[in-house]
């Protein structure tokens, strides 16, 4: 089932958006409450809860960027949430309420966007996480869906912080994302807790653009990483992905992106039975350049770029 | 100054997102927080005023939905906003802190972007409103910008809550938004807190969809709405769209929408120097239906519909 339809009336064009929007607060059931804590007025009113760190974060998924036609629409919806909860995890933090921005071509199917709300409120549901509001905008030619999802955090984890000496810890095997686990990973919350909970934790982040992308931009100026190549773990789609590309299965650990795993720096002195299940790929270095070295060789990882956007 | 641009050099694929970021953080100056208050991390973090009621509410503008081409773009940002912010006013709240998504093809123009952006950053600073976060996502036809905007209010001003008897206000002339006032609309935020401090005021909202869509939406199905249609204030741009439409001013004035005068139901005991300025154009009667009715003949408003998406 793909996201167009030729047939009007299998469209979303045979509602109109008043008759859409009730539509989709009824796909969303349980995960949208009603008006004015919900959808239905000018804005929705919430509480937040006081005495903690308010969390705010916000990720799209566009149509030949993030999911293909071919893919299953209830993993688009999957995908939208999980993108944007893999954020708060990355704080340490807890989802708590989302919006949604829907931009929509007229042909989009009705049993394509029933199938993408219905897995995505299931999943929002799971998560405790309410769809409090939301708008939709026609567009002419691309299909997207933004989120923006707040959260709190007793102690938020931030990206800055690593120090020379931390050990650099990845909680799951990388690589070969784009043969389908981007649409199916689930966001590391419950280990974002736990390491925000630790006190030697010093930094921490999620890799979306790919480590060797991703592990530079958490390091200050002063220092570097040394990674220990062959520590790091290779997910079997990087295995695959290299048979399809040619490039060695490393490479796609280090570049693929998508990953969603966390990368954290922590002190060596921090118990490992209080950590969550991770695998230690390197350390930080007292090494001017935020620089990314071969800690066998001493040489630096080529800075080969992962994903950027309108490159 | 168009949105589009034929030469790579000078559009944002010269940049890659990464030095975009960058870019965009620099054009936003002092309406955005340095991180972790603000971009660079995986998420905002912030804190919430207690003991408030937070709102939230997103809203986008899309090219050829919501402005055109050759619509300058300082007014293209400062309309993204200001739909945002009217949402905000029509709840009596205070808008407070706000993310931006992106959905932008590869040869948008770095400078219409930056006019975009210089402006709607001056017009959050003027309303203390911080530019949190965001995310930037290439299309590969649709131009559009979304904000989610975080707010708090005493006592929030719904949309429901009209009781027959009360009297229906507008903060001002309606019709002929199209002409241009869509682009330069300031929202109503004084109005909506000044009435959202008065204890009479039973229900508010922004007019977007046009005052006959709009009135409706606001009324229960016990009771109906009679407009005085001499009373309703006609802006000079409804009498020139009648010129080119040929339709009456008051069609215009029923029907275009984008206003965002703010439209309220309040007690007629409520004292009228305690209200902003405003015109009474009826009342709510104990008359099922939820219809909107002329209250000279007592027939009913032609429900003719405003701006609707995908029809």
């Amino acid at each position: 089932m793909g996201p167009f339809t030729d047939n009007p009336a299998l469209s979303i064009s045979s509602l109109g958006e008043k008759a859409l929007l009730a539509q989709i607060r009824l796909w969303l059931g349980e995960a949208a409450p009603p008006s004015p804590a919900g959808m239905g007025d000018d804005c929705a009113v919430f509480a937040m809860e006081p005495a903690k760190a308010s969390l705010i974060t916000t990720d799209s998924v566009v149509l030949n960027r993030h999911f293909l036609e071919s893919d299953p629409p209830a993993l688009v919806g999957r995908k939208l949430l999980h993108r944007n909860l893999s954020d708060i995890a990355a704080m340490g933090g807890i989802p708590l309420r989302a919006v949604i921005a829907g931009f929509l071509p007229r042909t989009v199917s009705l049993a394509w966007l029933e199938a993408c709300i219905r897995s995505l409120a299931a999943e929002a549901l799971q998560h405790r996480v309410d769809i409090i509001g939301g708008d939709l905008t026609e567009t002419t030619h691309d299909l997207a869906l933004n989120m923006t999802l707040l959260g709190s955090a007793t102690s938020p984890l931030l990206r800055s912080g690593a120090r020379p000496g931390d050990h650099i810890g990845v909680t799951g095997p990388l690589g070969g994302s784009r043969l389908g686990r981007h649409l199916r990973f689930a966001a590391r919350l419950e280990e974002g807790k736990q390491l925000s909970a630790l006190p030697g934790i010093h930094a921490c982040m999620d890799i979306s653009d790919g480590l060797a992308v991703d592990l530079p931009g958490m390091l200050s100026p002063d220092c570097s990483a040394a990674l220990d190549l062959a520590a790091i773990p290779l997910h079997p789609d990087a295995l695959q992905a290299s048979h399809l590309s040619g490039q060695p299965p490393l490479w796609h650990a280090l570049h693929d992106g998508e990953d969603h795993e966390l990368l954290f720096m922590f002190t060596p002195d921090t118990a490992q039975d209080q950590l969550p299940p991770h695998h230690c790929i390197g350390r930080i270095l007292d090494h001017p350049g935020g620089l990314l070295l071969d800690s066998k060789t001493g040489a630096p990882i080529s800075d080969q770029h992962g994903y950027e956007h309108f490159r």
